[in-house]
């Protein structure tokens, strides 16, 4: 690399954000044959066997972690690290069928079509639940530093997207980086629903940059009530955002925010 | 909208990033039936047209302008704005079936597995050429506000991607917004392909965010042989860069960039 500071150009080295293919591939219980790849995603390496996980979570293919009997990463025979192969029940044949059909009309990211997305909806394990999620201005206010202070990837090549998940009173529970912001939602979310965490009914989610509409399904699948993002948000995530019954906050930065949804779950500013 | 400051909390109304499926229909020349659905994609709506001749070339689903027949936005049978049926020539439909087998194994954006990979590079209808492209370092520094000035949508709503066409003396030809980056540089391409400007072997291309792999793809299949970034590159997208005589310059910001891959198309520094 070479480094250009106004009129001097040197040589230089910075870490860089790693972005490497993922490819996870699913085999039925009680089926022969080798595991069929599923979809290749372009992510982080680290973290892999939560990216299935969640990834499989929120597009609505497993409905709970013990839907996976066996998950493998690296396997000998797959020639590389980028692989992760996952044995589903046999009874969930019918959900895959659904995405080999309904993913071809859905490119970059996530479910979209509306017939996909009542499928995928009908499809969630949880209902988001909101009721005792409470937070405070303040709190929301000390997030961001918060999440940098939890970001060693992103402190170092500053190309990483960051998800956490945060409490009411602002301690942050869990956060995953990737060069993907849906990777990071979905190692997050991957790692609550092996750790038995899911609903994630008391709990918030922080993203680091912007809030897509599929920020919030994801946030949706897993019964999540509040998205707190760094950035804006799209027209279709504060829709959905409604829709679902979660608390959609953007442009988190210093003390200021933007409540795009379901205000009621932000206090009332403090006085001082 | 509700928008806290400090300890108000007061109502408001601020313009959004509008973000909507698209999707883009196909169909062949001579055979009979209704266009088949290709792809949805979550863009903001505008520059629709431009989209849809761009994806197709980026993907190696086209192989240039004549290769599309005919393109409707909003077919009236359609119900809604967010359609795009194009008609291509009857040769394609092989392209077409190996993007139907390949874009299930490739989730997010753009393509990724070896295999897939090297078969969307024998599509290619130009290669890198840059043999006439050199910029200088003062001309990189002036680019991030030219971009800005040029970005009325982002400027208003903080939540847009934003991709620019620039020459070796730093004048922006053309720009696209978009929710999505990647959408963005289709919707770039896509209007460089209609105006006959295809390949862009003297001319380089401006990303507002992160350069990911996906986007030295997309530049690639243009024949363009640079692609500056004002935020980070990942590791992949280097390599890429590197392989495919691009030159990557990322973390372009007030006087400084940094210089990836292929660095002997930025000129020295001015001594002042």
């Amino acid at each position: 690399m070479r480094r250009a500071t106004g009129a001097t150009l040197g040589d230089d080295r910075d870490p860089v954000a790693v972005e490497e293919p993922l490819e996870i591939r699913v085999a039925f219980e009680g089926l022969d044959g080798p595991a069929e790849s599923l979809v290749v995603t372009m992510r982080t390496p680290g973290h892999d066997a939560e990216l299935a996980r969640g990834f499989l979570f929120t597009e609505g293919l497993i409905g709970s972690a013990a839907d996976i009997l066996d998950l493998v990463t690296a396997p000998p025979d797959a020639g590389g690290e980028n692989v992760v192969e996952v044995r589903v029940r046999a009874d969930l044949q019918e959900r895959f069928r659904h995405l080999r059909r309904d993913f071809f009309t859905n490119s970059s990211c996530g479910i979209c079509g509306k017939a996909s997305l009542e499928a995928l909806r009908a499809r969630a394990s949880y209902a988001v639940q909101g009721e005792k999620l409470q937070v405070a201005p303040s709190v929301l206010f000390g997030l961001p530093a918060a999440l940098l202070a939890r970001q060693p990837a992103f402190a170092a090549t500053g190309g990483l997207h960051a998800a956490a998940l945060f409490r009411s009173d602002g301690e942050i529970l869990d956060v995953r980086e990737d060069v993907g912001r849906h990777n990071a939602l979905d190692k997050l979310i991957g790692a609550a629903l092996a750790a038995g965490r899911l609903p994630l009914w008391n709990t918030a989610v922080l993203v680091s940059g912007r809030a897509s509409f599929e920020i919030i399904e994801k946030a949706r699948m897993a019964g999540c009530p509040m998205v707190v993002a760094v950035g804006a948000p799209s027209s279709l995530a504060i829709e959905a955002a409604w829709e679902s019954d979660i608390t959609l906050v953007g442009f988190l930065r210093g003390e200021r925010f933007n409540i795009y949804s379901v205000p009621a779950r932000i206090g009332a500013p403090d006085a001082g």
